[in-house]
């Protein structure tokens, strides 16, 4: 069964990239409370490779993921291109259709359900702007993927 | 130019989705405060028309739309396309391949850029599960879309 | 080489849906003319099925192809799925997304290259509208596939 | 209620691409007649960028859309998508999977339905060829994408 | 590093679907030689949920995934949607574009890494035909999935 | 009628990209045995363009398809596009979103139904390695094309 959604392992890595900056703390410290652990960071570029690869180095640096091992790498890998599909909503391009993207970025890993069988999971939340290449032509945007570890 | 995103219209429709049930009075009135009107309801189905479904009757019944003009009906429905992308990541179908969803849904429409001449935009946010027709065999999902209305 | 434009094989086939009554008779003229034989219809639905299903029909009962050669419906299944792509643009689904359609289509086989051993080739072109289903709440929508046989 | 098809916002963007030289001029005249203002353009690449801003551009500079306006800007940009997706049916890729469009553009802008409250809506449409980078190996392409602006 | 490709997982479920009679008992031995367990199986349908629990209940049953446990059921689900890809090649759907498939499956799971860190992966293979729901106007098609468990 | 599936030309396909070296020269012999022609290559890049390309170009210089001929590369590219599909599984995108594959592939072209007047079909088998651009971090990838000709 699952833990009650107000800690969810998926709202806590959303709650991570929404927060407000006087809200940020307050908010690590409901997810760490939650026994999760995480990293965040910012990205923006017209170049998809480079906002996968953010999220993924920020990962691995911040230890949230094991590099070495594929598994972890395989599992967080699909959690960013399911969060991307949310983000881009239909084609998973940005320059090549002459769009761009600021966005904040959260990894979270742990355990979400009650059954300590179900092991760990990881999500990977985004949220920021989608727009053309020119300041202020941009409307927000947020993805979430979820994978188990 | 834009608002703050401290109080853009998407993190105020992705927050009244996500806020557990002691945070949802404060945040409606932080959503009101912001100039937004919004309707907020829940859906769960295996059946993605019921899902859209849902989701229009509700931001008609309340007003949120004026269902006669047709220019507000498909500003909504795009929108509703778009937050389902992320819901689904990747085929938007739900029985089809044998999953369901249990959705919390918020439509909010209102002014989000500092220029009036943007006119008014909605969003429609989503949070909740998806899964397998099993209770637990679920993770959690959302979707977020924008339009101009 | 191609031969002109002027009287592609897809132009022909959109012209075939586009053509107000009073222009239809010159239209159909034009592209026997061009010595393409062709088919129109009808259909609309919420069920995919029933559209693929109406043009295929039309087709064999036309004879604009051998519904007994696999290579010639396997010509024509194709062209009619990247026509769908044009109409619904993104998600090939209807009713599933609470949308319906109202099109005509035109089938039109013959030889669109100067170099006759390029042989025949088929076009399915779809014009009409798509929206809700309610009368009225509902935008123009196209699409165009195009395929050896 | 919507105005007749005849004279439909998506058949006049059609019409536009779709217009032998000695048509050409017969339909603007036609489109203008029905209250439209339009414009038109020739592009070609195997870069997909390249396509949505050479459209861009062109209903900026010809003043058919507010490029100061995010709101014009948004309804043009999705409308661009929407007829990409009838020109590529399935993977809005052109060089990536080596493969090269020469295209006429139309964007067509003005009230394509009797109720006035319907406001604006954005046409844009494509006709053209796609397929290998080498002279010949193309067939014809169509797209179409509507929005209300 | 991974085992030799020679007897890949994924390669493994490939050849139990595409052994011939004669040529099965061997393939399942070397299969299980290489420390895999899996289940064989098949289904034809126009309905694509069919196909989705056909595979799951056929896992489930021969119990080579433990379907208390929502992270293998997950594991299993995304390895079959991705499998599903393969055979659909576009969009992940059959009756409602009037097409109908007849596939054996194969479920294997194991271990495909040297590093056993890497602990245990699923792979889901699919083979048959996929066509219009007429006898013989049909093609071959396969689609294969891997996820770690 | 369909040849028996024994010795379907997708199967030959997939046979041809999965067969160990040891294996290989019986695989060609049964192919050619089964009245088809072929060819065989490996590629390996993050940029999908010089997959597509090495493909048609081994097709093209070993003569499995004529070059001058657009129904011969039409048929081909389509293939390698279904294909292609079945490696990716779900956006067609490879350096994109941060990956690589190492494929072999196989090109095979002949008449697999009974039926005389079914003619040429063309079938496109791909089978390797996808993932991250580190070495070991990958899975195995499949995926099948199927054209007529
Ligand atoms: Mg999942
Ligand atoms: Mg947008
Ligand atoms: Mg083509
Ligand atoms: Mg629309
Ligand atoms: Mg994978
Ligand atoms: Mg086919």
């Amino acid at each position: 069964m699952k833990k009650s959604l107000e800690a969810g392992i998926g709202k806590s890595a959303l709650q991570l990239v929404l927060a407000n900056s006087h809200e940020l703390e307050e908010t690590k410290s409901r997810v760490s409370e939650a026994g999760f652990t995480y990293c965040i960071g910012k990205t923006g570029s017209m170049d998809m490779q480079k906002v996968v690869s953010a999220i993924e180095t920020a990962a691995k640096r911040q230890h949230i993921i094991d590099e070495k091992l594929y598994r972890e790498m395989h599992a967080l890998y699909h959690a960013i291109l399911e969060a991307l599909e949310g983000v881009t909503r239909g084609q998973v391009l940005l320059g090549d259709v002459l769009r761009t993207v600021g966005l904040r970025f959260s990894v979270v890993r742990g355990m979400p359900y009650e059954n300590e069988a179900e092991g760990e999971w990881i999500a990977v939340a985004l949220y920021g702007t989608i727009g053309a290449p020119i300041r202020g032509l941009e409307h927000e945007t947020t993805g979430l993927g979820i994978n188990h570890i």
